[in-house]
């Protein structure tokens, strides 16, 4: 049995809205805490990062949390740091905005901060992900791919993530970039993970049961690969179409739920 | 707490030899049980499956094995196959031969017989891999890059394995085929994860407490990111060169031994 975890994760396909209802960056404030909030903004994946901390420190200051942090980490020796550490221990919600997911993964993975990230989670803070912060939630996470092209497994490229969730490969910007091919081939090429494909300005909120709800302006695509029949991932030329039969999809708005473990929508629960 | 996994693992660099003294294959007939061995051969991988099939089911006759099986999956519907899931349940051994690994896990990934692997490996038995067999094991495995090349992003493929090693990225071939820019660029990506290469004709045999020791005619290079100071990874354009500082690298032959938790060679025990 593995320790149960008692976090959240939101997990937001890239682009939520930030100036109008800002609904998905709302719900985040009410989870961290609301006005007792402590969060955390992690701008390491950016390379504008005061920029966009600020950006994100304005917003959050607008809704009224207590205590807001823009921590820009440009090298393993800053996610070493014992201040750095304190302050993600200190954390009600840690949140990785967009850039590139390469730039979490070689800086923090084996630091001192991811570790205290894994053990602050695993408390039951809120760690929430935008665009390539969304990415980097899985164990084995995409790092590019052609948007609106057919699957090829030629262009799709992957990389160990986070680890903070079990058997799920994410997508973000998804039916805004035409990423469906991309996620295809990453579920044939191991049909035990399950695709979730976030649109932007959409968001899933894990809770610690693996359950996702939805929320936000568009829609998430779930693509399944258990009961696959067919694909030749493994035989395919460089420049090749992937085949694939027998693909469970799922593509679900605002409100509805999902099983990640029964794999199944709940609807009208 | 995890659950304890009780199996071991044989991981092989490829190319084993198979005609003289056979140090690597005859140590796995013996940890599978020696005369009392019950073999099968998982020839997935493989796109001649009978060729090899039947040449490693004559090595382990010849060493002496009680009952050998080699199974063929070409399918989806194989694996799930109530007769073959039996096969995997009773063997005291599972070997997959080499091939492509995206075979491995484009046909077994979710399906039951993967789901027997995980019991009988938590369970006991000995799951051991060559070549295309041994990249397989890790959470995230290479799929493809470029041999005797300078490290590049743009030419490492990664994708997700069976999941049986943790913490780890395996390379085969290894010196043979000048593999160590890729591996670097994997840990690279994340340091979070220990980079085995393992040469042609040696093993490592990983115990369940995750301390393995190397047999065979080569040696295994081990390539510990944790204390990475620095790299470009993220910032890499298509074929440039990654750069990338304090690497710890060990370099490991026949009677060594590692252990992968405290990432640290155990000599002379």
């Amino acid at each position: 049995m593995e320790k149960k975890v008692k976090g959240k994760l939101m997990i937001i396909g890239g682009a939520e809205d930030k100036k109008g209802e800002c609904i998905i960056l709302k719900k985040l404030f009410e989870l961290a805490g609301g006005q007792d909030a402590n969060i955390v903004i992690m701008t390491v994946a950016s390379e504008y990062p005061e920029k966009i901390g600020d950006e994100y420190t304005q917003i959050f200051k607008r809704f009224g949390a207590g205590s807001i942090n823009a921590i820009h980490i440009r090298s393993r020796q800053d996610a070493n740091h014992s201040g750095l550490v304190e302050q993600i221990e200190k954390a009600s919600c840690i949140f990785f905005t967009g850039g590139d997911q390469l730039r979490i993964t070689s800086l923090l993975g084996g630091t001192q901060a991811e570790e205290m990230l894994g053990k602050a989670y695993s408390r039951g803070i809120v760690i929430a992900g935008t665009s390539a912060g969304a990415s980097v939630m899985s164990e084995t996470m995409i790092t590019s791919g052609n948007d609106d092209d057919a699957p090829k497994k030629c262009t799709l490229k992957m990389a160990p993530g986070l680890g903070l969730l079990k058997d799920v490969v994410i997508d973000q910007h998804f039916a805004q970039r035409g990423r469906i091919g991309r996620l295809l081939t990453a579920i044939a090429q191991n049909p035990h993970m399950l695709g979730l494909g976030i649109d932007e300005d959409t968001a899933v909120i894990i809770d610690s049961d693996a359950v996702f709800e939805i929320i936000g302006s568009h829609a998430v695509t779930i693509i399944d690969g258990k009961n696959l029949d067919f694909t030749n991932v493994s035989e395919l030329k460089p420049d090749e179409i992937l085949s694939i039969t027998n693909v469970n999809m799922h593509v679900l708005s605002s409100g509805y739920a999902f099983d990640i473990n029964l794999r199944k929508p709940l609807i009208g629960r």
